[in-house]
């Protein structure tokens, strides 16, 4: 109930602090049968490793993953997966002011007044680090629906004003860029203005885009697990995600029923959709078509500028945050992304397998 | 798992169809001895009720709801709190081609795909008729929040461009105009634009609004269950709704940390931020600060004018919709937000009663 | 989270009090393509129902169901089916000094200790009448079941120490006598029993059997979700079991690992085993032969007889209790222990259908 | 959903198989506040280590838990307890037919059914090890519960025949001999029988008793998650547990209601009953008196005689199990029963924190 167990089937239940003895995850529910090892989920969650251009911190954190169990032969076993990293790069050190002040756009008020104190070590629980379970989980999502036929394309949108030209998207470009943008170009443009705002001492917002292809039509269920409720839960869950959009999002408001509307055709026998303003879900069900959303980063909360805040003793004071930290959150927030849009799909994929009678006959051979 | 469950402690569980034989909600964990009638329950669900003006149908839905079990001498015993609202005017008619056809921007086709079948009855399970059971439950969310010094100011921000001045923010003319705006002047101008759609035979989306006061700091649970991730399944899970944001939303990924953190001061010996740019909610707990949220909804699906579409057979058609519909969904959705809003916010806050081991042993004297 | 919700895909949540306006029950994830219709429905609450012999009570209710959504076309949609039945023969009548007395083995104490007050009319929540909405949904589970190969013969075991002979055991016995007992010379035995015991103004005790053919074999989960452990939650959660047992229950503490354990066999190149000690359940995991299990039912609390007890306001009292009650619970109770069994393996048949990769392939043909 | 999640408020996620890298628990949901370290940890672990008595296998495992997360200079921080225990006895070696042999009594062959193959090392996840997971969640429940008041008595109640005196009854010398039972002449009897038994190479059944003191009147909930229900599940699921008994249990159904009924009695000012055949339970609600529970453990399946069985390829073979087995389940598994019961308690304790307005409102200061 305390909230670090997501998923209904596929079932995750993820642990650990950023200064602690390590983070990891179980996972209970992933089906008996798929081929996994540690060495395909090390490269998921290298895609979040710090230290990969400078616009990430440079920690040396190797973050090696161990799996525990559900394992056997090369083969999940249907029983839990227990996935994790041991923390190397913690040492023992003086953590200062951070104990006693509230770091503004930092969960650290929130967190005292919630449980009477906090493990202030390195954010703790509300470290970005938290992510290296949903990311380990969500690369076992990502591999099971894979071998459904259904993949991701995930990336940076935009940063601050600068956004990608849809006429030169180009998938390749994403890993090519140490802002995972699709558009050689935007992401030069916008590494120039990061490079701007670090030497200001600030931080920068940005979008991330995820689009799902391959989604059989039927998968979410009505009322309030529609499809595009629960990724809104589960990527607004992520730190630093303000706004999450499906389709069209924000722009729906402006639009009319004549144009957002998405027409249906037939082709090949098939039900198509003309357009897809929806981003692929109509009445919270996939439709067929590319299932398209997006989440709002908020510029990193610690900045190298002096800020006015207060302590746990209702003082005010000037707090000025040391250390490492990126300018930008949502590069190597790409990765969890598609890990908890992939976790949700997996789940819903799977409470669609008894939505029909006809379904539960096939199971069982009746 | 179907997905017509919602809630962990404060669980609500709706049933119900367009034209069948009614629509309820069974409430499971309402705390005991809250007052409560249906007077009560029945003015929120005459917020939605359709036929108050002209920008909504005319259908003389009486929605007259009962209570059938969990109160017992005017106030809740903790046991189910059963409430429906029988259909009056479902009348036996010819539903036509919307038997066969699927109708863009609903729900026809991907029901059809999940469970082969679908009830065509106007819309069935996937009519906005669906909310009443929201909208009943969220009323006793509100009432029992209300006494712990909660309260909901919910409206619509804009129509189309016409976004309401918050220098003329008046609450009390929210009520006032049939759009539920607390800006007359932009209520005047949206309604022009909606006159102007409707003889287009299109409609329109908009943007609805909510702020929570009095929320204590500490609601919320970290990771997967913060308060913003749940109100945005919440919100997400209404018919229409592309997109949720929290605070400044989609505006954060433009800004910079520097002008985006709240910082700090003390006042009155209490921690306040100076702005409030994360919209009441700092690492997914609530911070005592206002809790601001936004959704974006789509115009209307049913239009009257000509569409292209495809039958279950897989025949290309062109289909006119007839009846009875609402040029624009937020106004009747306004307390549909509330409602989903309180229920999640009483949820969280009732999870968060056992947060820490001195209020558990505060409940049992310990 | 109080506990009237049930299950997990397959998730019933029931309302109602003994003298309020109804009781009833919601059934969310009910799959798609089902036949269904009151008339069966009603076949099963017609077996709970009082009136039916001298051994349960003279009431005349009518108990007629009534399917408020969920259903179209004679066959379930896949969204939440509402069942319910209103109370006709509830009176306005002086409940005497049950307002305030606590009557021994009734749970009007614990009630008032837990919420601060209780709805004492007829026991409220805590009345046999709660059973209403368990049996209504378990009449579809047994239906799906069915249509899967899977069937049920429930019936009284013994009452006090009148006990069953197996070897003439006659399961068309079991609708032939009041007591639902499958011997007939047994039933007459317990019948005199319990009119001597009715003459003392006593009640007695009896043992329920269900045995469930047919179930194939993987069905229940490893750990905690044993289908054993799922099926004691469900069928303690009757009132009045006190026992629950599976396979040669409590008696397998006096066995020896040589006879207790069940050797296998082939037969027609099929797994079977030579004994079925183990009640059809290795592991927690349905292994292909009957499922056996047992609830002691204690003796009706309610007697006619002066009862020392203490009322709300600490005093010492002596009550006695009026009105009609049954000398026995268990044979009105059969249909619960099926209904709640059903519910079980059921909602357990549904989880296991996603428990192998290749069982999704199959769903989604890859 | 795949069953290694237990809990509400307070959840548990276990993972792990007998011959894996490891076995654990992740616990989500404690409260913030509780001192807790390793050692106290250790020492519930220590009750269920093997190689204590001749009754138990001699095999060496240390079974050292390290805590990974979730504590902060000493105290639980109300995020997640990670915990484990690393396999250090795991030895490659050859399993010989275990691999493709199904054990008579053991899980073998259902979790081929279910899983097409499985982890045959050592039992794997259906080992007695999975309990270690549960045992170390239950220590920090056992810690919770006695700071508030609560605390558990667990004993082995009877051995084949050999069923302790209670008026013999001695607390302290339930620690004193190797089968954990408060009577020291029976404790000697039933040594002596398991002796022959382990001669005649067959192992012995026992029940196992609970007994709690001092919970609050007003835990559990009415209808499914009533406390005996819930209890019901949490013991069924221990491995080898075939019966659970409440209260008076199967003897239930030979009683009387004149008997069978506590009457209440005022005690200082208090509500007592004057008898607990209830086992301290009414209507699912804790009353204030001792709660009391019985598990039913069958003989140790493997035992050290040839026994019939046969392959995964289905062909009739004859097994001889090798190895270290105990010839009893029951003493090692007392520490698992009261770990079950106490995770039970907390977790519904924890929900009623909620069942009146009143106490949320204490909670909120309102």
């Amino acid at each position: 109930m305390a909230g670090s167990v997501f998923g209904n089937i596929f079932k995750i239940s993820t642990w650990g602090e950023s200064h602690g003895a390590g983070l990891g995850v179980v996972v209970d529910g992933c089906p008996a049968g798929l081929t996994l090892d540690e060495e395909y989920i090390q490269s998921f969650l290298d895609r979040r490793k710090p230290g990969q251009s400078r616009f990430s911190t440079q920690r040396s954190e190797s973050d090696r993953v161990k799996i525990m169990s559900g394992i056997f032969e090369g083969k999940t076993t249907g029983t839990p997966i227990s996935m994790m990293v041991e923390n190397t790069s913690q040492r023992s050190k003086d953590y200062g002011n951070i104990a006693y002040c509230y770091r503004p756009g930092h969960a650290d008020y929130t967190f005292d007044e919630k449980y009477g104190f906090r493990d202030y070590r390195g954010g703790g629980r509300s470290s970005g680090r938290e992510t290296i379970g949903r990311v380990a989980a969500g690369a076992i999502a990502v591999k099971i629906l894979t071998e459904l036929g259904i993949t991701f394309t995930t990336y940076v949108r935009s940063i601050g004003t600068y956004e990608i030209d849809y006429d030169k998207f180009d998938e390749a470009e994403i890993n090519n860029n140490p802002l995972y943008m699709p558009d050689a170009q935007c992401a030069e443009k916008a590494a120039l203005y990061l490079k701007e705002t670090m030497m200001n001492r600030d931080s920068a917002g940005a979008v991330v885009e995820c689009i799902v292809k391959g989604t059989p039509a039927g998968i979410g269920e009505p009322v309030f697990d529609k499809l595009d409720a629960r990724l809104a839960q589960a990527v607004m869950s992520i730190g630093a995600v303000k706004a999450v959009e499906i389709g069209d999002g924000v722009k729906v408001s402006l639009s009319n029923g004549s144009k957002n509307n998405d027409t249906f055709s037939i082709k090949d026998d098939k039900v198509i959709k003309n357009t897809n303003h929806a981003g692929g879900i109509l009445g919270g069900i996939s439709d067929g078509s590319d299932i398209i959303l997006r989440a709002s980063f908020k510029p990193t909360a610690s900045i190298f500028q002096p800020q006015q805040t207060v302590t746990n003793t209702h003082e005010e004071t000037i707090l000025e945050i040391k250390g490492r930290h990126d300018p930008i959150i949502a590069p190597r927030a790409v990765v969890v992304v598609e890990a908890m849009t992939a976790i949700t799909i997996l789940d819903e994929l799977m409470i669609n397998c008894t939505s029909k009678l006809e379904n539960i006959k096939k199971i069982y051979n009746k």
